[in-house]
Parts: C-alpha cells; structure tokens; sequence
C-alpha cells in the first residue's frame, strides 16, 4: 500500500501544499496561467490558484498512494501528521471533483475512505492519549472531531456516485461509527458548552445531513439527549456574548469559529427553516466580525491560552470570512481575505474570489469597542481603543472579561499595547509549542500552568504574591470582573473596570485610558489601578514589555555576581531579577526601543513602595519559556493603593537613514492627586503643555466634580474626562 | 534666523524626508503622478520619485528658514542632527537646482552656505569630543568630513551662479576653512591609511576640483606632504585587497566606499588622465561589488564593529550602485538598485532609473567565493560559501581575515551561518546604539570592549580564558590568520585556514565545509577545530546561535535559585550560565527552532570535556548588551584538542496551517576519526546513509590519503573531499 518513506511522503506532501519550500505563487495569476487546467483560467484568479494548489496537493497525495496508519504518534509525529494531510486530502479531492468533474478525484477519496473503513472499527482509545479524552485516530478527541468536520464535507461531494456498497461500507465504518463515537461515546465532551463540544457536533451533524440521518442532526443540534443546555443551538446562544465575543479569548474564538461557521453554512443549506443566520439577532456572523476585531496586524490579541503566530491567515478564517461573506456581502470582508491571500474551494470562495477581482473590497472597518462577555453579557468585557489603522496605529486591550474556562488566565483586569506593528505591552500567551513533537508532543506545557496562567506572568495585580482566585480555575469560573465605563471620545478613549473576587477583602478598580496630549505625536496610555482592603497586603504590579531597555533609573541595584529568582511558587519562581531598588519620582522612568520606535514607562512611586526590573526564564529546566523583560512595582504593607503610570510613545530610531529624534521622553512629569475617592493625572510635557486626566468612578454624565491638584482645580462631569490645561506658563 | 522650536523642526524634517511617518509612496510612478512638476512626470518612476522625496525634504527645510545652530550636541543630539540635515539639504538643494532650474534652491543652499561662512572660522574643537579627533561642527573629526564631502556637491551646483562677493566669503570661510582644518589642521588623520582619511580626502580633493584649487586636490591624492604612504591613491591601493575586500569588514567596508567612489566619480570627471576605475586592475568597482557580496538577504554580515541593521539600503550602497553601474552597465547592479527602491540625483541615478525602468535589470550573482585580505592579498582571508539565493538560501562565512585595525575583533577563525532569511550562528556585532543619545550619544558603548571585541562573545577557540593576542589591537595588527584551503564544489564546499600567533605556542587550524548528506533537504554544516600545543590549556569553543531551545542534553546541572556568572574578565563576566555538564556522544546535540525552521547543534565530545550553556547579559549596568544564547565546549587541561562539530537545518514549523515535520534531527550520529595528522568526520543519517568529510590538511591535489575510520577505509586526495559511503546496510 505504500511503498515511500515516511521523510519522501512528508516532504511530497508538502511540497505539494507549498508549505516546504514556501513557493506559493507571488500572484494568483500567474499560477492560473501556468495550469495545465484550461478551464482553471475561466476562474477568477484568487479561486484559480486554490484550485491549483488544491490540485497540486491532491495530485501528490495520490502519487504517494492511499496511507492510512495505524494511530500511534502524539500531536506532530508521523501518524498525527499522516491523519491530518489525509482529511484535508478527502475534502479537497472531494472539492475538486465537484469544481473538475475529474473522477481521478472522486476514486481517491473513496480509496482512502475505504482505507479508514478498514482500520476504523478495529481502533481503541488513541494509544499516546494523555489528560485529554483521546481520539481513536488522534492523542485528543479533539482532533477526530475535525478530522470528521472535513472528512464529511469531502465524502459529500462523492457520495452519490459510489457503488452502493462502498456507500455503506464508508457510511456504516467510517462515518456513522466516527460521529456515534464522538457523540454517544464521548458524551462528557459532545454535550459541554466548549469549543471541543463545538466541532463534535458540526461533525455529527454534517454527517447527520450528508448521510439523510436526521437522529444525528438533531443529536448534534441538540445534545445526545436532547434536553439539556447541550449542542449547537445551545452553544450557539451560550458560546458567544451579545457582541460576538467567545468567552476562551481570541485565539480559542479563532478556532471555535469553524465548527460555528461550516455547520451553520450547512444547516442553512439542508435545513434553512432553521434561520441559523438570524439566530440571537445574526450572532454567528457578529462572531465573525468580532473574530476579526480581535486582531492587529493581522494576528489576534494573545491573551489567555494562545499561540502568537496565529494570524487572520488561519484555514478558520478563510471558512469564515468566505462563509460571512456569501451571508452579508460586506465589502470590508472582502479586503481581509485580500489580506489572506486565500479563499476557500466552495462556491462561497468563488464569489469572494469573483467580487474582489471585480474590486469590490474596501477596508474592513478596526474600531474601538466594548465587547461584552458571557451569554447575557453581563460578564465583563473586553475593551479595546484603537488609534490609526489596525497595522501601524495604536490598540490598547483592557481585558476585564470572564476566565473563561480551563484556557482562561488569572489576568483580571490586564492589558495589551500595540503600537507601530508590534505588541508593546505583552501578554505571554500559551506555554506551548503547537505540533513540536520535542516539546511535549506540541501539547501545553507544565509551564504554561507554572508560568503563562499565573497572574504575575501579565499585567495584572498580584496580591500577597498569590494568583488571582488563588489559581483555583473552578473559583476562576464563578466570578467575572465588571466593565463599569468605556468611552472612545475624539482625544480620549477611557476603559474602566473592577472586580473584589480575585482576593477575598481586596478590591480592584482599573482605569485604562487613550489620551491625546498638545506636542506630542502619539497619543499617551494612562494606568490608574485603585486597590483597597481592610488589612495591609504587598501589591505587585507588572508590565511586561517587549523591547530594549534605553535608561533605567540610576538608583536600582544591579546583580553582577549572581541572578536571583524574584520568589518560589506562583509564577514567581520563574523570574530571574536584573535590578531593584526604591526610585524618586523624578526617577521614574523606564525607556526602551522596540523597531524604530522609543516607549517610556513613566509612574508615580508610591511612599515605601519598590521596583523591580526582571525578566521570565528561571526554573526552566527544560528551556521551555521565552525570555521576556518585565517590571514590577512592589508596594509592600499597604492597605490601600493607587498605582498610576503612563506609557508614552515617542521619537524614531533609523538605522537605514542613520537618523533618531526623540529618543528621549518628551514629557516633564506625571503627578497624581487623590481626593474622596476620586484621581486626576496631570501630564506635563517638556514643552510645557499641561493634560490632566480626571476619574470620578460614577457614571452619571451630568454629576459635575472637581480636585485641586498641583495649585489647579480640575473641573469635569462624569465617569472620566480629559482637561487641558493648557501650557504651563499661564498667568 | 530660527523661529521654530526644536521639536517642530525636527518634526518637519522627518516629515519632509519621508522618515518620521514611514509615508514613503509604495511606488515611485504614484509619487511621480503626484507630483506638481510637470517636467518630473518626463522622468523614469525611480528618479522620479527622489526628486519628489528630495523636494519634500529641501522645501520643508526652506520653509524652517536657515537654522545653522552653534555646536554643542554629540551624536543623536539636536545640533548634530541638525548639522546632518544641513548638509543634506545644500547637496539636495545644489542637484534640485541643477535638475529643475528653480532659482529658489541656489538661494537657499547659498544662505545655508553664508550662515556657515559666518560661524565656521569661529569654531574651536566642538564641546563634546571624546577620545576621537574633534571636529568643529562635529563631535568627531569624521563627521566634519562626511559634511563637507556632501556639502561641497551641492556647492558645486550653485557656485557658479552666485555673486562674486557670495561666492568669494563661501569659498573661503567654509569650504577652504574646512578642507584646511581637516587636512593641514588634522595631518595625523588626514594622513591615515583609514576610511575617516578617505573621507577626509574625498572632502578635499572634491573641494580643490570644485573651487580650481590644485593644490586641494594635490593634498587629497598624495597627503598633505605628498611624500608618503598617503593620501586618496595611496588609500586606494592599500585600504583594499586585490579582491577588493576592506580589512574593516563590510560594514566598513560600506561606509569608506562612499568617499571612495563619490571622489573616483569626480576625479574621472574633472581628471581622466588619472583613469581611476582602471588604477589596480579596476580595484574600486571590485570594492563595489564585494561590498555587496558581503550581504545576506541584503544585510552585510556584521563581524567586527558593525551595526546589525544596516543593508544595502543605505546611501553610500546607492551612490556606490549608481556610480559602478555608470561605468560598467552591470545588469546585476540593476536588480540592487530595484531591492533598494532608490538612486540617486545624479544623472548616474538617471540613467540607472532609466535602465531599470526598461526592464534591464539581472540578478545580482550571490556566489560562494574567497576575498583575499591585506593589499597584496596575504593578510588571510574571508570566505564565503553558498547554496542557493542570499534571501533564503545558505551562506556559511568563515572569517580567516586580519584584524582590521581599532574596529577589529579578537575572534580569528570565526564563523557564521545564514539560513531561510536569518542569522543563526550568529556574530554579535558592535554593542553601539547609532546615533541614540541615551546610549553615550550613540558611540561605542563600554561593553564594545569589554563583550562585543572579545574572543569568547565570537564563534572562535579561546584558550586559557584569554583573548587572541592577550586583547591588544596592536599585536593583533601585527599578525594574520592564513587561508590554506578554499573550494567550492557542488557537494562540498570547504574553507581551511588557521593561525599561531594568536596565542603564543598555540596552533589553531579550521576547516568549515557545507556538505550535502543524501536524504537530508539542506546541506550540513561541518567544524573541525585543531588545536595543537606543548603545554596543557584549557579551550574553550563557543558557538553563539539565534532561536529557542527544542532539546538540551539532559545531564547538565541547571541553575534554579541563582544564575552564575561564567568568569571575571575578557568577556566571560558578561556570560550568565543556564546548565553545564559531561554530555555522552549519544546526548551531543542540541536542537533549537528559528523561524519556521529547526536547527541542531551535534558535536563530538573530547574525552573530560564540559558543555555549557549560557546567554549573554550578566555584568551590564546600564543594559546594553543584548541577550543572546551561546552553547560553549569546554576543555581544560589539555595539550592537543580536536573540536568536530556539525550543524543540521532541518524540518519546518508552519504555525498558521498548523503544520510540523522532521522537528527531530534526521542525523542518527557523527563520529570523528584522526590519524597521523588527518581528520575523518563521519555523517550517519537515521535513513542510514552515510557521509565522509575527509581533510588531510595537505594542499597537493593529487596525493592519495587513507583512515580507517569507524570499519571503513575512506580513500580521498587532495586537502579535502567529500565520500559517499553508501547506506548503512551495506554487504
């Protein structure tokens, strides 16, 4: 049955994909002209070269013969690799017979169907099954159900031209078996409101449609015993918030995404009395939309258990956004796939294809927003400001949503900045290394647990050293913060949120604010985090950055003779310490170039209060973490506490040109002033232009407040306001 | 004379030039169809485009009004950019003028000119020299140089339109003030076989053609006694080798081009009868090309004191294309010059932009070559050896070249690896932040010394914890490696070269070879380190590599509560150690990722030796080294040392098709064998073939060589070869 090496299939299989030695055509055209195809040239270019690729993929992997193995690898090894190239090949042979009409196509993917109906009944629980539910052809159950959402989709464009025996030996083996196992089976998994859950029961159901099974359709639809808060109808209505956010973050919303997308394509296509589409006033598509928000430059916010190089250029999305564009036809959808550079074999990517050589895209629209978390909504939020456009601009995140189950951090209350194409403020994503079988067979790490989950690991409060819920994620789960404010004015855009749950007696105010200051190039990101409790607590708060420290303050003491590790447990244990020491406040600054720009992180030190300059990577036995700088401030014995700090973008490095200006921070001091519960940041520049930003903490628009700061009485209404104060030789 | 704040101007200027919003027109035909110049649209795109950048600049300029500030700043600060954005804007203003007719560029390069007729004969040694020559309106004589080399072109363009008074004043109090003060009043530089002299007499000799002085240019040619080892010709044939290789290294190499090509321009033009592009066998157009084979993926490879970011795009790379291409119509220097997306105003710019815009453009021809060092080509040499482009491709530099004076580094027989768009084994460059204030106002940091220059922060052999030539630049100018071997075949490619005097009583001999192994998808890269002594030594190899750790050997002790540092000095107090230990030949290798490929590090441990890793960083105060992971062989007390190393690329990470192979090396072992003098390395694969590297060290092409190494006689002639020994299952 095979008669090449594993290295000469994998590397065939590759090649054909354009994945090995990175040949994917510079133009569409230019690969639809080289077809050997004519009726290829008809198509318009986007779709020809799919197609082309599509061929060339197909074409190898039939060279290479029908090989289905014996399950046996982990996430990575041969046979993991094997199944997957196998169910993309059955639904793209399956794609280009109905495109084609060749039956080269259709004989392939019948030959490997009846290759899995041979082996299928015969297999137990995947023998490299780990903590996760095991597949039968996969370590995780998990990848069975996808390898079930592509297969079936494959197998439908063949189905009807089979001899009636194949038919039935594939339907019985192969299909019927595989969704029984992932339904009935696997119940626990099948009928949880969970991502999992979610390409188990696109799976089942497909199969339930393709197969005129409507017991599997309505399993998938409703759960195996149809009575429960279970299946995809109730995962459509408790998956996602009123604004299309997914409680697991972006990066989970990515992959969710599919299942949500392909099934509801098909259940519109076999059962349109269903109005999937408009279901919770057209939440599938918001989805959509708010998968896409949720990105700069093209790769989604990391936060929670993600990895960074996911990008809109993910298979998801190219479903997605061919799938949403059939639905509403919106022209900025058009411009993410141009972005892509790929579509989808379906009629859906043709007329995405047709539409955008017919140059209908225009520019998918990066807003500030507020997108509310949990079913209801009601479960916090994230919010994110944006400045410019979605490539180079200004994003801030300020994550104040739920944890968001097993893949949730204990982050509460962090935030992102991105600036200039990159992450500013970091957030560490996942401990993980996707499909290297070296690490861990490409499943999380210890360390993800040790390090990427724990609070100190982001840009959140640490209270006493301890995560947020004492890292128990079942306490995580029953708790979320609260967004109390947002407001994306013209010259600042304001997030504010708070939860007292994550320490019992500590509670948590942050506010999050894009302010606009006279002289200055770039709007400045202001930080201002209440903690308040009875009883005195150290408070740690870090800002993990990416860059290269510029100046640091001179008072710091430096470790030259030996590194120490910040603390034992916690996170803590895996931070190695470069300097600490107290610092003035004329001191207080931080300055470090990332690309060709320089970011200053300016704070008010709080009386007795430490900093710490530090970096991930100690305890790493198996060098498993990134090295990634952080500071800390560390407020030790405090009941209460008001943290406030700015982080300023400022200057150009060009080493090309030999040219930077601004190098240095262009503002003079931050001064903070607390009066009743309320806090007003004055920004000074160099040049003398004075902005202060004011929080009242109450949402009345109308209430009016003021503080005297600094010798000046700041006046506003409302939640948060930004003053000018003009320049500072006033009279 | 200057009404706008620092900042504005600074602001406008960057705007002006395209800098500070990164808006450079994504293609020069858009620029030129914007453009209000009719006459601009006549011009092909590229040339079109500089005119239109160069307008925005010069008008913007023009518009801050004349701003000839007094010195005061070092590099990066306000009055030295400013000085930098002047003579800019007079070159640009002279060749406006010239190209466009507008009266209102001679006008404002000459007030330009009159405002530093009026300061100039002023000026004493600028405020904040260092331990450089001062300049006057610089901090370094250098840069005093490089103002007047742009300046004096501009002036060109205007001086003959001026009024005789106009004229007379500029003539005398700025450019013979300046060619005096950086000739006559700075012999001892002037006087230099060194690129700050080349630019000191191309300043010069440029100034006496354009004001008809003959003795300026005398003094340019010949030195300021016209007797000596000096001056521009002198320079010309001593500062190159006869393959046209600078002893600096590229990334001085690219910097003391521009003066030489720039005034070789001039002097073809005003003085034919020196045929300067003939002198040497045509030596300055080598030097061209050189300095561009010295790139990958269009960056120079940064050994010695180089800045990491500097590429072909750079302005002495688009004079030196633009010049070269006008005298020998390369059509490789074409499809530089589109790389670069930029020229010149010059008519040579013109005619490259014409020729390129006709589609005349070649690829350049990357190929694997040895550059001889030293003017007669016996100072060592640099070889460099390729598979494929310079974007994806291979390239392995093996830097047997001299020290190349002060900006020379300790690291004789050093290496580096290039693969798929990356440095992987890497060199560290300079520790130097160009041109930013904060970092020393962007000169050599201390840590250039103490780290960067030193042996151990190099891939070369340190003994006894020392330095080559104990750290003395002097000593290290007095002596060469020698290249003894170089050949560049289709399976192997090999360089040899070794040194004695690095460490008195210490023989080193290297050979580096890119070899191909059947099976294996990229050639592999082999190290044969020999060191030979009398006494025992304790040599240590380091190889400083780019990625993150996949597989360390598991029998090194890690440190888990305090990270140590390696050493005291020369180098090693900047060496924090992460593990070190004895590692058994079946766990010697080490496996990392970069980019979406793996790398694995597999060597043959010495018998007590010791294997360490470590990373860059310890000992710095003020933060500025950067973090670099090293991997360090460590034997001590030994006499005689045969290091035999072997670096794999391998497999590829896709991250967005969530796609991985051959992450695992697919070498199963390397063995070494040495008899009398010959070293055997033999390959293994896991599919079992089996690859020789056989080295006699012995030049005559014909003598026949036999080991019997590992079982096997392998038979070879000649200093090296490469032997197929078949697959492992052989009768």
């Amino acid at each position: 049955m095979m008669s090449l090496s594993k290295t000469a299939i994998s590397a065939f299989a590759l090649i054909a994909s354009g994945i090995a030695t990175g040949n994917i055509p510079a133009s569409a055209h230019e690969m639809a002209s080289t077809s050997e195809n004519a009726d290829v040239q008809a198509f318009p270019p986007l779709y020809a070269a799919e197609i082309a690729r599509s061929q060339k993929f197909v074409d190898m992997m039939m060279q290479a013969g029908v090989v289905v193995p014996m399950p046996k690898d982990p996430g990575g090894g041969y046979t993991h690799e094997q199944h997957k190239r196998n169910y993309k090949a059955i639904y793209e042979a399956g794609q280009l017979y109905r495109i084609t009409g060749e039956q080269k196509y259709a004989d392939y993917a019948r030959d490997v169907l009846l290759a899995y109906a041979a082996i299928y009944p015969t297999l137990g629980p995947h023998p490299a099954r780990s903590n996760q539910l095991p597949g039968k052809l996969f370590w995780q159950n998990l990848n069975d159900s996808v390898w079930l959402v592509y297969a079936i989709q494959g197998y439908a464009e063949i189905r009807d031209g089979l001899s009636e025996k194949d038919r039935a030996l594939i339907d019985k083996d192969v299909f019927r078996a595989a969704a029984d196992f992932l339904s009935v089976d696997s119940a626990a998994t099948f009928n949880r409101i969970h991502n999992h859950a979610t390409w188990a029961t696109a799976g089942v159901g497909i199969t339930g449609f393709v197969l005129g099974d409507d017991e599997l359709v309505q399993r998938a639809l409703l759960g195996t015993t149809k009575d429960g808060p279970a299946g995809f109808l109730s995962q459509t209505d408790l998956l996602f918030s009123p604004d299309g956010y997914y409680a697991e973050g972006p990066y989970y919303q990515r992959y969710a995404l599919l299942p949500f997308v392909v099934f509801a394509s098909k259940i519109n296509q076999y059962a349109p009395e269903q109005k999937i589409f408009e279901r919770r006033d057209g939440i599938l598509l918001k989805a959509i939309r708010t998968t896409i928000q949720l990105t700069y430059d093209g790769y989604f916010f990391p936060f929670n258990d993600a990895i960074k190089d996911k990008s809109l250029n993910t298979d998801e999305l190219y479903q997605g956004v061919a799938i949403a564009y059939a639905e509403t036809h919106d022209a900025g959808l058009l411009s993410i796939a141009k972005y892509q550079g790929r579509t989808i074999l379906t009629d859906d990517g043709l007329e995405v294809a047709r539409n955008l050589a017919a140059d209908k895209a225009e520019p998918f629209q990066f807003t500030s927003m507020v997108l509310r978390d949990g079913p209801d909504g009601d479960l916090g939020a994230v919010a994110v400001m944006r400045r410019g456009d979605s490539t180079s601009g200004q994003a801030v995140i300020a994550k104040n949503s739920s944890q968001g189950m097993g893949h949730g951090h204990f982050d509460k209350l962090s935030w992102q900045y991105y600036d200039n194409g990159s992450e500013i403020v970091t957030d560490y994503g996942a401990a993980r290394f996707l499909n290297i079988e070296a690490k861990q067979g490409g499943r999380y790490l210890p360390e993800n647990e040790s390090w990427a989950k724990q609070t100190v690991a982001h840009n959140a409060l640490v209270v006493d050293g301890k995560s947020h819920f004492d890292g128990d994620p079942t306490r995580a789960d029953e708790f979320s913060p609260q967004q109390f404010y947002f407001n994306a004015g013209d010259n600042l855009q304001v997030s504010s949120g708070g939860i007292d749950s994550a320490y019992p007696g500590v509670n948590m105010v942050r506010t999050i604010a894009m302010i606009d200051v006279p002289g200055l190039a770039h709007p400045v990101i202001a930080d201002v985090l209440r903690a308040s409790s009875d009883t005195p607590h150290q408070y740690d708060l870090p800002v993990h950055y990416d860059g290269h420290i510029m100046t640091a303050p001179q008072s710091l003491t430096r470790y030259n003779r030996e590194r120490p590790v910040l603390g034992a447990d916690n996170g803590y244990q895996h931070i190695w310490v470069d300097a600490r020491g107290v610092v003035n406040a004329d001191q207080a600054l931080l300055t470090w170039i990332k690309g060709s720009r320089f970011y200053t992180w300016r704070w008010v030190p709080q009386a007795g209060s430490e900093f710490i300059l530090a970096e991930s990577g100690a305890n790493d036995n198996d060098f498993n973490l990134r090295r990634e700088p952080m500071l800390i401030q560390r407020l030790q014995n405090a009941d209460n506490a008001v943290f406030a700090g700015l982080l300023e973008t400022h200057g150009r490095y060009d080493g090309a040109a030999e040219q930077t200006v601004d190098s240095d921070s262009q503002i003079a001091s931050l001064a903070r002033t607390s009066f009743s519960g309320k806090d007003v940041l004055i920004i000074t520049t160099r040049a003398g232009a004075r902005v202060a930003l004011a929080i009242s903490y109450d949402n009345d628009p109308n209430k009016q407040h003021s503080i005297n700061a600094d010798g000046t009485t700041v006046r506003w209404s409302g939640y948060a306001a930004r003053i000018d104060l003009g320049n500072e030789e006033r009279p």
